[in-house]
């Protein structure tokens, strides 16, 4: 061990692979949130988002409600989905959203995925995921359509021009079919799925206490410091004082 | 654990911080390069070379031989320099390479450095730093002299007026700072000097074995796939056939 050394490799990373068009996502993406707001190395602790489409074949708008779209593409009662959305509509209030699924346009979310990877590069991915969930979830926000992303990327700081150009000439759709991609060959099924460090995996919007477990026992398995192999102290080396021979 | 699951993290690293005018790294390169020629997981490592300089007041030129300059920098007798000389011409012969001293060019190594970033950048800096050893220790190059450094870029592939305006207007000479920065922070007093994936370091120009042993050690802790949790089983997520509810 090299006395005194400091940790100076890269910071520990969490990837998350998560739709926009997912209520669990806006919750765990909360309770994650949670999880990292007061961790004392908070510092040392990337988040990466990732994108993931549950129902890549959504229509780009749908003139019905999400009940509509529910009811008729998994043949259930009105009543049955509208109770199924009061359960996550409580849970998501518990997070401190307002889901409104009345207003919820339903959209494909391929686009709002291309945003977000200009996001991404230049570093205000995070903003633009939040107003895309917000936006989706709490104020009925068409994620499909090209000047709602826009607005939603001037405001996180984009250049207008730039995200117009970018979702013309849909030079992000291969990075968010590369993020699909990583996703099946990590075997992600569903999502939220977040992953600490590429080590540790948590399937869905757990309890903060899942995720801070899992970042903690991550980051105690890192190693403290560089240790020096045994056998290396007598090796032929240059030093400031020249040459060992 | 999902079953099946690649591992899809980063490839690992090995950061090698070395000198050109350093006898032992380019031993030391030699002898890491066995220890890597064979390996059967020799694609998931990644090898990263950092700057360093063991004495950073050499002259940019300076006109007497090596013989000379450390007989006067140590005060010690030239039989006894040229006797050290002959051990470390002979240990290099050992692993293939022809150290010529007598040719050998004094010259400070920054601007070399500031080449090597440049390489770096360009996903070549493995041949530059061959070609700057190979120049410096065998053939009586002048490491200082920015027309054979160009030399040495071009026949790499790179642009003869990138590597010229490069040199020219410094823009690699904060690279070169932070990563002799880092070796201070690492604790590193002499080079080479190999980490691996950021937690065990090898100091000195190692037998291949010792190398080896490092690398093995390192990638067997790796994490083999990612280990999804406990109690994560039943949490709350969306799936291609719907949000668990």
């Amino acid at each position: 061990m090299i006395p005194g050394a400091p940790r100076v490799g890269p910071r520990m990373k969490i990837d998350i692979w998560s739709d926009i068009a997912c209520p669990w996502c806006y919750i765990g993406k909360r309770r994650l949130e949670t999880a990292l707001a007061d961790h004392p190395q908070r510092d040392e602790i990337e988040v990466i988002w990732h994108s993931y489409q549950l129902d890549p074949t959504l229509p780009e708008h749908y003139d019905g409600t999400e009940i509509d779209y529910l009811a008729s593409r998994k043949g259930m009662p009105h009543a049955q989905v509208r109770q199924m959305f009061g359960h996550v509509t409580e849970q998501a209030a518990g997070e401190g959203l307002s889901y409104d699924f009345d207003q919820l346009v339903v959209a494909n979310s391929a686009r709002a995925h291309e945003l977000l990877h200009l996001a991404k590069e230049r570093g205000v991915a995070d903003a633009v995921k939040e107003s895309l969930l917000s936006g989706h979830f709490e104020h009925g926000m068409d994620i499909g359509d090209v000047d709602a992303l826009v607005r939603v990327g001037v405001d996180a700081g984009l250049d207008e021009g730039e995200i117009r150009s970018a979702l013309e000439d849909g030079r992000y759709k291969a990075a968010v079919a590369a993020d699909i991609d990583m996703a099946r060959q990590i075997g992600v099924t569903g999502v939220p799925f977040v992953v600490v460090d590429m080590k540790y995996g948590v399937s869905g919007a757990q309890p903060p206490e899942v995720f801070r477990q899992a970042i903690d026992t991550a980051l105690a398995e890192r190693a403290p410091a560089i240790q020096v192999v045994d056998g290396a102290a007598d090796a032929d080396a240059c030093g400031p004082d020249g040459c060992a021979i």
